[in-house]
C-alpha cells in the first residue's frame, strides 16, 4: 500500500506548524498542547497504534514561534525517531502514573511560555482531552497563573483543508473500498448471515491493501432496515431482504466512509422508490458541494429533494460529515452548520429516508458517497454507486 | 461466533449495578457520571461501534440507590432499545454542538442527588473522560454545589474481577488467535513482507470468528527486532530474519491480547538463547500469578529469571496487564503495582529481554500469554507457545 503513496515530506509538517503558528498568534496563544491521535499524528507524523492502549498518553507541545516538543512514554521513542520530523523528544517510563508525563509538560510549556500567557487545548466540540482529568488539572495547576483556553476550532480549522498527500490516502482507502463493494455480490448468497457476508467484505478490504477497519456496520430485513449504525448479526439473508454495509477503513490512517445496498432477489416498489429518491438526493448533494456554499446549504439541497417529513424520521441528526485522520470530523452537513465550504475539504454526502415498506413497516434507506472539494464540481473519490442496487440471485 | 457465548443476562448487569453501589455508599457517592466506551458497555451492555465516532457522546447516570438512567443521541436509541436492559433512555438530536446531552444529563442528576452530594466521575489514570471538556465544566456548573470526584478506581475495581460470561469472550478470542497463530506458518514464506504476513493473520482472524482487529504490531529484522510497537511495513522477510506479530483482537468487544514470533531458517545461538529465556521467564510468570500476591510479585518472579539489565534494555514500563473490555486495563504488572490479584481477574504475562545478537546489534525479544486467575494455578486462555519458535523454511 504505502509505496505508491506520496510520502509527508518534513515541509508538509513545517507548513502545518506554521499555520498553527499563524492562528496561535491570531489568537493570542502562546502554544497549543495536544493530547489527541488525530492532531498528534497531523503535528507529527508518527502513526502508532500505541493509542488503543487507554495507559499510555502522548503528547505534543507546539509553541507559537519555537520547535515543537514531544512529550511521549519511552516505550515509543524508536517508532517516533524513525517516523517524525520533531527532534526535541522527551521521555519518561510510562506507566508512572504518579507523575504520567505531566512535569516533563509544565516544564517544556514552562520555557516557552510567561506568566499569563495563554495556552491552547483540545476542550471543544468533537474532541475528547486525551489525558486523564486529574493530570490535566495538576498540570493546570503547575502552570498557573497561566491558563488554558479551548482550540480545538483551530486545529479542525487546519485538518479540514486537505493536502494532496492527505487527499491521496482517502482515495487509496475510497478506491479499495469501491472495489471490494463492486466485487462482493460474487460472494454474496441467499442464506448467509450479516456477519458472514461481512467477513467476505472484509478479506476483500485486507487483500485490497486496507490497514484498518474500525467501524463496519450491517443492518437488513425484508424490502429493507430499520437503523444502519449496528454491528452484524446472525440474522441470515433471504429472498426480499435489503442488507446495508457501511465502513470506515483506513490507507495508512486516513478513512474512507461509505456504504453500500444490496437487493436480494426481487424488490417491492415502495423499496425501490426509496432507492431512486436518495440516489437523486446523492446526485443533488455531490452538485451542491461547491466552494462559497455552506455545510447547510447542502443539507437543504439534499432535503429539498426528500421531502422534509422522509429526513426527519431517517434522521441520524445530518447528512454527512467531514473525514480524513478521523472517521468524523468537522464540518456537518447539517442545517445549523455554517462552515463554508473550500476547494481542498473532503466530505461525505449521506442522505438517508424514511418509508413505508408494502407490509407497512417502518424503514429506513441510506446511501454515501466521499468527495473531494475543488473550484469546480467536486470530485468523487468513491466510485459512484450504480443507480439500481445490485441483486443477489 | 455469537451463537456460542453464553448471553449477558440482565441479572448480570443488576449484580453490577449493585456492587457499584455498595462502593459508592462506602465512598459516599450519590451517583457516577459514564462517559467512556468501556464503562458505558459494562453497566449497559450496549456494544456499539459509534464510539469510533468522536461527534456524538453517550452517557449513564448510576444513582446510588435508583435505576439507571441513559443519555444517548437519538441514533443510538434503536440500539438501545434491543440491547440494554436500561429502560431509562432519554435521547437527543445529537450532533447539537451548543448542548449535545448537557441539559438532559443536569437534569437527570439533579433528580438523584442534593446540593453538597458528589459524584463519581471517569477522572483519573488509564482514563479519558469521553466528552468535551466544555461540556463537563458547563454541566459541573449547572449541578453547583455538587461536586465531581475521581471514581476511576472504583470502576475498574469492578471491571477487574470477570464474570464467566466475560471469561467466555476472552478465552474465545485467545483460542481463535492461538488457532490463527498454529495456522500461519503454513502461510509464511521467505520474501514476503511484513504487511502480506500480517494479512495473512488477519484473514485467517476474520474466519475464525474474530470480531474487531483493533490492534496488530508487526517486527522483524535479522536474528531479532528493535522495537515492537511498529505498524507492520513493507519490509521483507529474509532467511535469518525472526518475526513478532501482536495483536490485540475481540469476541464480541473483548479482548485477547498475545505476541507469537516466527524464524525465517536457522538462529544463531544468541537468538535461541533469549527466546529460551523467555520462554522460561513466561513460566514463572504464570506460576507466579497467584490470588493474595501483588502484581508487583508477578513482576519480580519474571525479572529475578530475566535478570535485571536485560529487563531494563527491554522495557515497556511493565511485563503485563489487565485486558477484558480495554486492550489494557489494571492492574499493572509493574513492580509499583500494589494491586493484590484475585481469582477471576484476567491479565496478560508479558515479559521481554534486551539481547546482543551474533552481529553485536541490540535487540529485543519478547512472549506473552493471557490467563484467568483460579484459587489454584491460573488457566491459560491462550494456547501456550511452543517451546521453540516455529521455523518458515
Amino acid at each position: 500500500m504505502s509505496e505508491s503513496l506520496p510520502a509527508f515530506t518534513p515541509d508538509e509538517y513545517r507548513q502545518r506548524l506554521a499555520r498553527a503558528q499563524k492562528l496561535m498568534a491570531e489568537r493570542g496563544l502562546a502554544a497549543l498542547l495536544v493530547t489527541t491521535e488525530m492532531n498528534f499524528r497531523y503535528f507529527s507524523g508518527l502513526h502508532t497504534q500505541a493509542w488503543v492502549m487507554p495507559t499510555r498518553p502522548m503528547f505534543l507541545v507546539l509553541p507559537a514561534a519555537r520547535h515543537p516538543v514531544a512529550v511521549i512514554p519511552s516505550g515509543s521513542l524508536v517508532g517516533m525517531r524513525q517516523n517524525s520530523w520533531i527532534a526535541d523528544v522527551r521521555t519518561w517510563p510510562a506507566p508512572r502514573p504518579p507523575d504520567d508525563g505531566v512535569t516533563l509538560l509544565r516544564d517544556a510549556l514552562s520555557e516557552i511560555s510567561g506568566p499569563g500567557d495563554r495556552i491552547g487545548a483540545e476542550l471543544g466540540p468533537e474532541t475528547q482531552l486525551r489525558m486523564p482529568l486529574l493530570d490535566y488539572h495538576r498540570l493546570a495547576d503547575l502552570l498557573a497563573p497561566r491558563s488554558f483556553q479551548d482550540a480545538s476550532a483551530l486545529m479542525f480549522r487546519l485538518r479540514m483543508l486537505k493536502s494532496p498527500a492527505e487527499t491521496a490516502r482517502i482515495r487509496a482507502a475510497a478506491q479499495i473500498l469501491s472495489r471490494s463493494f463492486a466485487a462482493l455480490p460474487d460472494a454474496l448468497h441467499a442464506g448467509m448471515t450479516e456477519r458472514e457476508a461481512c467477513v467476505a467484505l472484509q478479506k476483500k478490504l485486507l487483500d485490497g491493501g486496507i490497514e484498518k477497519i474500525p467501524y463496519l456496520v450491517a443492518a437488513s430485513g425484508r424490502e429493507g432496515y430499520e437503523t444502519i449504525n449496528a454491528n452484524p448479526g446472525d440474522r441470515q439473508l433471504l429472498s426480499g431482504d435489503v442488507l446495508i454495509i457501511d465502513t470506515g477503513s483506513t490507507a495508512d490512517g486516513y478513512f474512507c466512509d461509505f456504504d453500500r445496498n444490496f437487493a436480494f432477489g426481487s424488490r417491492d416498489d415502495a423499496t425501490r422508490r426509496a432507492h431512486d429518491l436518495v440516489y437523486a438526493a446523492t446526485d443533488a448533494g455531490i452538485a451542491a458541494a461547491r466552494p462559497g456554499r455552506t455545510a447547510g446549504e447542502v443539507w437543504r439541497a439534499m432535503a429539498k429533494k426528500l421531502g422534509e417529513d422522509a429526513v426527519r424520521g431517517a434522521s441520524v441528526g445530518r447528512m454527512g460529515h467531514g473525514l480524513g485522520l478521523a472517521l468524523t470530523e468537522p464540518p456537518s452537513i447539517h442545517p445549523d452548520d455554517q462552515t463554508v465550504l473550500e476547494a481542498g475539504m473532503v466530505i461525505t454526502i449521506e442522505p438517508g429516508v424514511a418509508y413505508a415498506a408494502a407490509d407497512g413497516s417502518r424503514k429506513v434507506m441510506v446511501h454515501e458517497e466521499d468527495v473531494l472539494l475543488t473550484e469546480g464540481p467536486p470530485t468523487l473519490l468513491s466510485t459512484r454507486a450504480a443507480a439500481d442496487m445490485p441483486v443477489i440471485a
